[in-house]
C-alpha cells in the first residue's frame, strides 16, 4: 500500500555501491593500501584554499542568523551575479543573473530541468556512454520516455547517424555530458556545431524547439589546453545544468545551478517552469553558506593538474600493457575496452588483483570498463603492474 | 511546449513573498525601523554557539576533501546514531539509526514521504490551519487528492467530527504540524490519543494502514513547560518529518530527516520507498558539513525563551487591545481573528500603520491573520500601540 515503484528504486543497490562495499570488505582482509578501488567518482584532490578561507571568513564576519537564514528560492542576488560574471568573463557571453536558479547540486539541476520541460508523451534522447541516473530521472522524475543512442566507441563523440534516426515529433530534449562520465571524452567544436545543425533542422521540421540539456559538472576539468566549446554559444535552446562538486571538490555540499540563457525560446516561461519544478521537488533554497562560498570561488578550481598527471600515467601504462582506450581529454574517468567481450567476467578477473572497475553496460557501453582515476597518484603507479599481469593472463602482448 | 503546470507554479508569487516585498518598498520611504513586518517565519534568534563552534571545529580538524565529500544517501552513520540517541534520551523511545534518512530540510522530508507513500487514487487529509505548501506538494509532487478539514477556531486542535466524515477507503495519510504554523497551537495528549483511535479504527475498517505524517520542525519550540506528546509513541504508523531549521536557527542550510520507526507497518518497505523517492526527486545526500553540525548539536536549541517572551508581550497587548486570539503554546506564530470578516480588508487597513500581516485564507482559516513574531522584541513593543489604534479604528473597546 505504498509506492512499489519507489520501494523498488530504493531497494536496488547500484553496481558502483556494491563494488565499493566489496572493496571495504576486502580492505579488512588485505589492508586498505592493497585495494585499488577505481569505482567512485569522489574527487580526491583537496578543494582550493579559497573554499576553507571563505567558510572561515563568512562564519567570522556575518551574523549567524543571517548567514544560515533562508535565501530567495532562486538564490542570493550577488551570488547569481558572480555566476554570470564568471561565465561572461571566461566565455565572452552576456548572461544575466536573472536567469540563474541556484540548486542543490547537479542531480537537482537535471531533475528540475527535466520536470520543467516534460509534457505527456515526451521523449528525451541520451547519447551513450551516459551517466546511469539519467535513465532513472527521465522515466521516474519526468515520467517521460528515454531514447538511448548507441556510442561511437572510436572516439566517444556523438553517433550522429543513430541520433538522427531517433529524433521524432515527440523529442523534447537531448542530454549531453561533456567532459563525459564515463569516457572522459570532451565534445569537440565540430561535434557541437553538428549537433546544433541537427537539432535546428529537427526543430524546424517538427515546429517546436528541441532543447539541449548540457550537464557540465566537469566543465573545468579539461586537459592539454583543449578548448571546450561553451554550448550556449552554439545552440540557442541550450539549458545548462552545473554543479561545483567536481571543480571545487565539494560534492557533499550540494551546490549548483540551472541556467536558462535569454536566447532560449520562451526563456521566461522555461525559467518559471524551472522555479515551479524546484518547488514541487521539495527545494526551498540552495544551502546558504555554500551559495556564498561558491559565489566567491566561482573562478577557482581544485588542482586539476593532478587529474591530468593521473591520466597521463594511467593512459601510458595501460596502452603499453596492451589495453585499447580512447584517450580522455577531461573529467577523471578512463573507459578502456575490457579484454574480453563480457566485461562483467573481465571485472571479476580484475578483482583477483584487487583492481575494482565498473562494467560499462550501466553506462550504455557493454565491453568497456570505467576507471575513476580520482585517486592518489601512487595508487595508479602501484596498480599498473597489476593491470599488466591481468593483460598477460589474457595473453595480450 | 514546456510544462505549463510547472510554469504556473513558478510564476505564482506567494502572498507572503508579496507582503515581504511591499515591506521592502515601504522601508525605502519611511525607514526600515518603522516597518512592522510580521510576514516571514525566518528565525530571528541566533543559532546556539555550538553551531559556529562545530563548523569551526570540523573545518579546522577534518581534511576538506573528506569533510565536503559525498556521504551515503541516507546520511553519515554516526550522525544517524546521534539523531536516534537524542530522541531516545528525550522521549524514552528505542529508535534505531537505520531508520533515519537525512534530508535537505523539512520541505524535502515531506515531499519525499508523500512520494514514497502515494499510489494512484490516494487521498491525503490535512487539518486546517495548515502550512500552505502541503496542498501544492500533495497535488503536484504526490499526484494525489488533498482533503482539507476545517479548523476548530476555539482552540485550533483537530476538528474530529469533520475528520471522521472525510476518511475514505482511499485515505493514505493524515498530515499534522504541531506546534502549528500558523496558529502556534500544540496538539495535546488528548488530541493525539483521539487521533490515534480514529486512525486505528479507520485502518481496521478499510483493511490498510492510514499513515500519520508528523511534520515537526517546531518540535522544540514549546512554552510554559508544556509536554508535547512525541507522536510515534501514540500511533504506530507515524512517519516523522523533521528539520533543524527552527530549533537551531539555520533554515537556509537545509538539513533535516525522515524517520520511519520500526513500529510502522512494513517499515522496511516504507524506508526503501523513502530512499527511492529521495533518489527520483534529485537528492544525493544532505549537505555534508551541516549533517555533521546537526549531529553534534542535536540536543541543543537556539534561545527559545526569546520567542516565549515575544509571545507573552504580544498576546497580552493584543488581548488588552480587544483582539480575540487562541494563546499559542509553541512555534513563533499567533493567529488572531481579524477585526472584520474579510481579513484581506483588515490586512489592508493594518498596512496603513505599517503592520504587515498574512491573511488566514492561505492557511485554510478565513477571518484570521498570521503574525510571525520571530522578530526583535522591541519591534513587538513598538507595534502594540499601532495594533491598538487599529482596534480603535474598528470601534473595538
Amino acid at each position: 500500500m505504498i509506492s512499489e515503484a519507489m520501494a523498488g528504486l530504493g531497494r536496488k543497490r547500484s553496481t558502483i555501491r556494491e563494488i565499493f562495499e566489496y572493496g571495504n570488505e576486502r580492505a579488512k582482509l588485505v589492508g586498505r593500501e592493497n585495494i585499488f578501488d577505481f569505482s567512485l567518482g569522489n574527487p580526491s584532490v583537496a578543494p582550493p584554499d579559497c573554499v576553507t578561507d571563505e567558510i572561515n571568513g563568512f562564519v567570522a564576519g556575518e551574523k549567524p542568523e543571517v548567514l544560515h537564514g533562508y535565501t530567495s528560492a532562486v538564490g542570493l542576488e550577488w551570488v547569481r551575479q558572480a555566476m554570470a560574471d564568471s561565465l561572461n568573463s571566461r566565455y565572452g557571453t552576456a548572461l544575466r543573473k536573472e536567469k540563474f536558479y541556484r540548486t542543490v547540486g547537479a542531480a537537482a539541476s537535471i531533475c528540475i530541468t527535466l520536470k520543467a520541460l516534460s509534457c505527456p508523451g515526451d521523449e528525451f534522447i541520451v547519447p551513450a556512454p551516459y551517466f546511469p541516473e539519467y535513465l532513472c530521472w527521465i522515466e521516474n522524475t519526468a515520467n517521460a520516455k528515454c531514447v538511448l543512442i548507441p556510442a561511437d566507441p572510436d572516439d566517444f563523440q556523438i553517433n550522429f547517424a543513430e541520433t538522427e534516426k531517433r529524433i521524432t515529433a515527440n523529442t523534447k530534449a537531448v542530454i549531453i555530458n561533456s567532459p563525459n562520465n564515463p569516457s572522459g571524452a570532451v565534445y569537440s567544436e565540430e561535434t557541437i556545431v553538428k549537433l546544433s545543425e541537427l537539432l535546428n533542422k529537427a526543430s524546424k521540421k517538427y515546429g517546436h524547439p528541441i532543447y539541449l540539456i548540457s550537464d557540465e559538472p566537469y566543465r573545468e576539468i579539461v586537459f592539454d589546453g583543449f578548448d571546450r566549446p561553451f554550448v550556449t554559444k552554439y545552440y540557442r535552446n541550450t539549458i545548462v545544468c552545473y554543479s561545483f562538486s567536481k571543480s571545487l571538490s565539494l560534492p557533499g555540499e550540494r551546490i549548483g545551478y540551472v541556467l536558462v540563457p535569454d536566447e532560449v525560446t520562451d526563456h521566461d516561461d522555461v525559467f518559471a517552469a524551472v522555479c515551479g519544478a524546484g518547488r514541487i521537488l521539495g527545494y526551498v533554497n540552495a544551502p546558504s553558506l555554500f551559495q556564498r562560498v561558491a559565489g566567491k570561488c566561482a573562478d577557482k578550481t581544485a588542482d586539476i593538474s593532478i587529474y591530468n598527471k593521473n591520466r597521463d600515467i594511467l593512459y601510458e601504462g595501460l596502452t603499453a600493457a596492451g589495453y585499447s582506450c580512447v584517450k580522455p581529454r577531461g573529467a577523471f574517468y578512463m573507459f578502456p575496452r575490457a579484454l574480453e567481450a563480457d566485461e562483467y567476467a573481465f571485472c571479476e578477473k580484475a578483482k583477483k588483483y584487487d583492481l575494482l572497475l565498473v562494467p560499462g553496460t550501466d553506462f550504455g557501453c557493454p565491453g568497456h570498463v570505467r576507471i575513476a582515476y580520482c585517486v592518489p597518484t601512487e595508487k595508479i603507479e602501484r596498480a599498473l603492474p597489476l593491470f599488466e599481469k591481468l593483460a598477460v593472463e589474457y595473453g595480450v602482448k
